[in-house]
């Protein structure tokens, strides 16, 4: 098991990443400081993991929620289930809510532990390569709004991660991939070794060979933490996580979270942003050629969907949450494994992207 | 003009306390830091002073929403329309919300601040002498969930308070006297000189008389200011800001809101916590007794609502955020003065309080 620390002075905390974490004994039981807690978990992941772990949880009140699963559910009203279940099985402020599933649980029990009763505790267990290697880590927590996504939330630091890799193995591809997005995300911003480890490892990523994947998580999370670390609550660096996602959540938005799932859409989303940089004369054309054939050959889109035009993203990204007086920021890359947030292009050549890939589109 | 200030180290802010603040040039504006803000009312307020504050913001975006009046109104469903403004108005991260009203306006507002795109900044106006006094001060805010009062919500500061001691004019009578128990409360908890003042003015204070509000509110909130610098998240003593409140939020969910207000559940409950100190050998009879004749010539109730009964009392009470273990934690009067939170009572000792307070209930 590898151990992780994410700084945050009094909110600091650790991130385990290991094989077989879910039956680790006292691992999730040292984090819960009073006799009291609740799972909230999905129907897809109940059946395959939350026996498993209320097993080796022995303490007097311990208490499960099932949500459905998807997207589409990441809303106020399905986190009122949430409130529903503590408030009638009578959860104190005492109490530690257990994240067990992806991003989109791992957001919303956040959230509720961030505001039921004006905060309780939380641990993160994601059980998806995309919650583990990002959401799971940093404290962003919330729901989307039919305007737009993850509009009504809060920043709220878990107690502890605990991240195992077993739980990849039964992943369903796309969703598998998805989350490689993310951690191709990692090297472009800010870490180019890990960029280079990664084109040389496409084999055994797409494979699920566990050694390399333990490696990844770590690498993925180092990278996340240490960038946390810097900026909790978003005010300057953290923004560069957000590298392709403002295209992308344009995409998820337009498509209402039914087409491409979020990795996806990042993935495109960071292939025009690398195309910006590129027409910038940031980038070279080679550098985006490049990217653009490790995603293809890790079975990510490098096209937008059908159903996208250029007003469509203009319509989306102007009530995303990097705008500031107007101006779309957006973050773009000096370089392979160095990323910037600016303002600082011209409005036709963000046309000029929109067009050129609203005019492939798939 | 009187400036007091919370020191709440980065969070700090200040409140400002004085006759005509509405219409103060600047006052307002000095503290929105982008030409962005949302002011939220109801439609009791609205036609009393909303076009006053917004003509002395010279902005370039400025909306408002008025939501219905009314306790009933704290829940997520209204909350939601403070979002819907957000969001079709287009507000960035960077806008300021303006709560103008009473405390269900303030805490509404400020959790729609504190969870709009993970936080933005806002600013109290308080209009009642409740939210004056007490809820705009300290950064408590949320909503109400059908099981239980303020279940959900934020530790969240605001970037000011600004009292106008001329709205308490326009105050309903009872909604005035609702606002007086917390006034009493700081005397008891916290501040027997105070204690001492406002038995002196009651004549003063039922009258309204305009320097004497003005003093009653600065030494409220600096009596409220200094406990919350001590203790913003309630670990310890802010708890006793709590006085009257266990018994009183049981008297206000078991009347579904719609019976006495919240300062005036407050009050009764306060005297049932000075009962219960007197049980305990704490309190002298007569501290109870002057107690209960200076809240009755105050206007404020004495004797709990003909609904209650020990049973309600005891179920409503369970579910409170103040109960650690299954232990209902009561604030209590070791003096006039002197509040402490305390489990250390025989469970008798409240049955026999609640059965007194039952039995000569109106």
């Amino acid at each position: 098991m590898k151990t992780l620390r994410v700084d945050l002075g009094e909110r600091s905390y650790p991130i385990y990443i290991g094989s077989g974490l879910l039956e680790q004994d006292n691992l999730l039981g040292s984090h819960i400081n009073r006799q009291e807690a609740l799972v909230v978990t999905n129907d897809t992941i109940a059946p395959l993991y939350l026996e498993r772990l209320c097993r080796q949880l022995t303490i007097k009140k311990l208490d499960t929620v099932i949500l459905p699963d998807g997207e589409q559910f990441k809303t106020l009203e399905t986190l009122n289930l949430i409130y529903d279940k503590l408030l009638t099985a009578r959860h104190s402020r005492g109490t530690t809510l257990i994240a067990l599933g992806g991003g989109v649980i791992g957001d919303m029990t956040g959230y509720a532990a961030a505001s039921y009763q004006r905060g309780v505790n939380f641990i993160q267990v994601p059980t998806t390569l995309l919650a583990q290697v990002d959401s799971s880590v940093g404290g962003k927590t919330g729901v989307n709004h039919p305007l737009g996504k993850n509009m009504i939330g809060a920043f709220y630091q878990p107690v502890a991660v605990v991240a195992d890799i077993q739980t990849l193995m039964t992943l369903p591809v796309r969703e598998y991939r998805s989350g490689i997005a993310e951690v191709v995300k990692y090297g472009l911003i800010a870490d180019p070794d890990f960029y280079g480890w990664l084109k040389q490892r496409v084999e055994r990523i797409n494979g699920r060979d566990e050694q390399t994947l333990t490696e990844m998580v770590e690498r993925s999370c180092f990278n996340k933490a240490a960038i946390v670390a810097r900026d909790e609550r978003e005010s300057d660096i953290r923004a560069i996580l957000n590298l392709g996602h403002t295209f992308g959540h344009a995409i998820e938005t337009t498509e209402q979270y039914k087409g491409l799932l979020h990795g996806e859409a990042v993935a495109v989303g960071m292939l025009m942003a690398a195309e910006l940089s590129c027409q910038l004369g940031w980038l070279a054309r080679r550098d985006v050629e490049e990217l653009s054939a490790l995603l293809e050959t890790l079975g990510l889109p490098v096209s937008v969907p059908a159903v996208m035009t250029p007003e469509k993203f203009m319509a989306a990204m102007a009530v995303d949450k990097k705008v500031a007086d107007g101006v779309i920021r957006l973050v773009l890359l000096e370089s392979i494994g160095k990323a910037v947030v600016s303002a600082d292009y011209a409005s036709n050549e963000l046309q000029k992207v929109l067009d050129s890939f609203c005019s492939s589109r798939k």
